[in-house]
């Protein structure tokens, strides 16, 4: 039994849950702290973190799961840096350096869903014969996740798949669509507010006739399937508060198999789409423990004494 | 200087180029056989090996970029042969297995595009700069490759990016698309035979001010924006007969510039788009250079006495 305690962060749009666990498993101490502005949202995180080390002790590391856009590259100025945002005040909100400098402990980061997608790729059902995942959160927002060979997608930025464009619906013409930056992109499409604007409840809340779900699951089914043909991952999980509509799964999987025509590999498929397109083995969790792994990763290499990765700091 | 012998085979729909090479520069012997039948086809191309052989010294290993889709999973039954393709008479095709008991020799292969995008990636001009690249070729048919952490990927089969779907342009809307397997996917819509379809002439030959430019632009466009949004490389790379239309490429670049809106991290580009989307560094060369890379990977492995990297087999 490992003893050593680790603080994650899952940075959302509404909220960030803290924790604080002993090894990835044992949670000690979680709040939920409102995201308002950037000065008031760390303060509070900070004083979790700090009274919580001096009830548990002190955490051997931070893992951070934000929300994007993020700058991942080590090597920018900006590193660890919330970029350009419709998030008021978040732009530019240096998240690891003020963590650093607060908890003086070592700190990780990746995007909120590079790390669900790397907690459902360790943790998920079938961990260890995988090599390759991607995980779509379909909530206030839409964003995805990738695992290639094990380790998450960066590169220029990082995948920022919710403002995709895709073919519109023809029962669903009239609507402009909701994202700031794309209009109808999938997010202006397809996210929780996009399904409030213009059928006034949430999926889950509609009748089973009502066209949303058959819209909705198309849209998302389209990204199902460019992710299919693009990224070739080995599983795509959907997660998110939208998801909690209990068919739209397999509308997901019904569009996205019907628009890849031939080339879904089925035989590659023993269990069909049902372990192709799936939900999250953890639940509402990955975030978390996609952060807790972070934080993991960090401690190792702060034992080890190097930089390592280039998604960890620490002050020496 | 590398005294070292490889063969390298790139198949594609029209011809097998193959080439025997001192190392992976110094060209000795190429032929070009027509795709015809895989057994009149792979004839002529064992010949010219056999012959080669003969005359330059055995080759210590083959490399393969082939067409696809093709099964690059080595614990799989099927590794090594084509997948079903609207090519008469080659799915199915053991194209590793043929050669294998054809050479003697050990072979590697991966899809035409993956290895192009390798090719650009490791010799392109700024290689060791970059981590990340996406290769789509733009011809009889359109795929993709993708190099990511400096590996092709793969998984569950491999990318097929030109079957993706796209939004169409209004201008456009008549044409139904020529792919068989999805009408008008962006392969249907904006490869070489989908032009010729609707407009009679390939974009290099018709007026400047025709639509056909921005029509075919804005679809490849869109492909560049998916890329960057699923994916996020650090370059793609524009190559394939299609692309000989001079104006095409910035045609794209403005394309995708506008769709992604504010999520292009214009301050990751230093040099702009021009650096982002690109031509091929090697021309028409990219695809047998990779098969090049492959060869050396697969005489490396040989030597080495393992089964070594799951994209290469030999008979021991």
């Amino acid at each position: 039994m490992t003893t050593t305690l680790y603080g994650a962060i899952e940075a959302g749009g509404t909220k960030f849950r803290c924790v604080v666990a002993r090894g990835i498993e044992e949670v000690l101490a979680e709040v939920r702290v409102p995201t308002t502005t950037p000065e008031a949202t760390l303060a509070q995180v900070t004083a979790f973190f700090a009274d919580a080390s001096a009830r548990l002790g002190t955490v051997s590391a931070l893992g951070i799961a934000t929300f994007g856009p993020v700058d991942l590259d080590r090597r920018s100025p900006s590193f660890g840096r919330i970029l350009a945002t419709p998030k008021a005040g978040w732009s530019n909100t240096d998240l690891v350096g003020t963590l650093l400098r607060q908890l003086g402990r070592p700190v990780a980061i990746d995007t909120d869903v590079n790390a669900s997608a790397r907690a459902e790729f360790e943790r998920g059902y079938d961990a260890g014969v995988i090599n390759s995942l991607v995980y779509v959160t379909v909530g206030t927002g839409i964003g995805g996740g990738a695992v290639i060979d094990g380790r998450t997608v960066k590169g220029l930025l990082h995948p920022e798949m919710g403002h995709v464009q895709v073919r519109r619906d023809s029962r669903d013409a009239q609507f402009e669509g909701i994202c700031p930056f794309h209009g109808d992109c999938l997010e202006g499409l397809a996210s929780g507010p996009a399904i409030l604007a213009r059928w006034g409840a949430p999926l889950s809340a509609l009748a089973p006739e009502h066209i949303a779900h058959a819209v909705i699951g198309g849209y998302l089914g389209q990204l199902a399937c460019s992710v299919t043909l693009l990224l070739s991952p080995q599983r795509i999980v959907f997660g998110g508060g939208v998801m909690d509509d209990t068919r739209l799964l397999q509308e997901i999987r019904t569009r996205a198999s019907a628009l890849l025509g031939g080339y879904l590999p089925h035989e590659r498929l023993p269990a069909g789409l049902e372990t192709y397109i799936t939900a999250p083995t953890l639940g509402t969790r990955s975030g978390l423990m996609g952060a807790l792994l972070l934080a993991r990763d960090a401690a190792r290499e702060d034992r080890l004494g190097g930089l390592g990765s280039p998604e960890t700091v620490s002050e020496r």
